[in-house]
């Protein structure tokens, strides 16, 4: 182990983000946001498995919080209430719309990255649909409102990454789940 | 050209699928599938452009009998309605439980593929919204009841090839929008 080096994490996923950004995801080699970064490739594998993890380690955290906001949610919520409050918390994790911004347009830039996005969303779903059962929601019910949830969060996020857009993140996340139910109770 | 061939198409459709869930998709090889139809590797690449297009050729029908749904639904019919109506579509296409099963094994045994199905979902969900917005509906109103159209679809596909599922689809489809709109009348 070489000396303790401040935030080398948060410095590798800056520089990958800048390199990415800059010439391209395929284009960058791990050496290159090791030495960005002002460190070494060694210190990088010690944080991240590969340079595709850098894009993707956030959606694990994600993940991870959704479930256990699912889980604390009161005895008294229902399967929507639960998955609201799991999106309410995104944004302890999605803090800065620059970021996600900068992060949205290398992963559209690259199929194989777009695949893993999509990837990491199915996940996000399964987990709010195991999370719901553990709650005792039958899976029916358990399955529509993850699913229902994620396609909330996908809408929300798209627009608050969109350009211009001005509003914080759970504002819009209401809306999307207001808009949800608008949408659903005008089925004949 | 080689003499006519009676429904080369499906007779190659068959022997892949026969062979994909046989040996695995990535052990069979084109010329097997021609062979095991009784035609030309020739034959076959003048109806697919790989042997993955075999397994989703039905999305792309799929997808275009969804948004010619959602067009064709009467003026009166509000957003989620028009979905509902492309839902409902969908057993003119998906008539075959068994081979659907199939199909699915198939995909779940393969990364690759499972990422491709995960796409035609996504791919399925815009062109919903896109066939929506061309009927005047707003943006968010339109990405939202798409989203949540193609969940409602993958909830009522997954029950239908579920082991032991004696339901036909038009009614699982039903009961995932009704149970949708419950789902979404709890929120707070």
């Amino acid at each position: 182990m070489g000396r303790w080096q401040p935030n080398a994490r948060g410095r590798l996923a800056q520089a990958a983000m800048e390199l990415y950004s800059e010439h391209g995801f395929e284009q960058t080699t791990v050496a290159e946001i090791a030495k960005r970064a002002g460190l070494t490739e060694r210190t990088f594998f010690r944080h991240y498995a590969d340079k595709r993890e850098v894009l993707f380690a956030g959606g694990s955290v994600l993940e991870d919080l959704f479930v256990r906001a699912v889980a604390d949610a009161p005895d008294s919520a229902g399967p929507i209430d639960a998955v609201a409050a799991a999106l309410a918390a995104a944004d302890t994790v999605l803090l800065d719309r620059e970021s996600a911004r900068q992060r949205q347009a290398v992963i559209e830039a690259n199929a194989e990255l777009r695949e893993r996005e999509l990837i990491k969303l199915a996940s996000l779903a399964s987990a709010l649909t195991a999370a719901l059962r553990g709650r005792g929601v039958t899976d029916l019910t358990a399955s529509l409102a993850a699913e229902a949830g994620i396609a909330v969060f996908k809408v929300a996020f798209a627009r608050w990454i969109a350009e211009g857009e001005r509003k914080d993140l759970p504002p819009l996340i209401r809306e999307s789940l207001d808009e949800l139910r608008a949408v659903a109770s005008g089925l004949s």
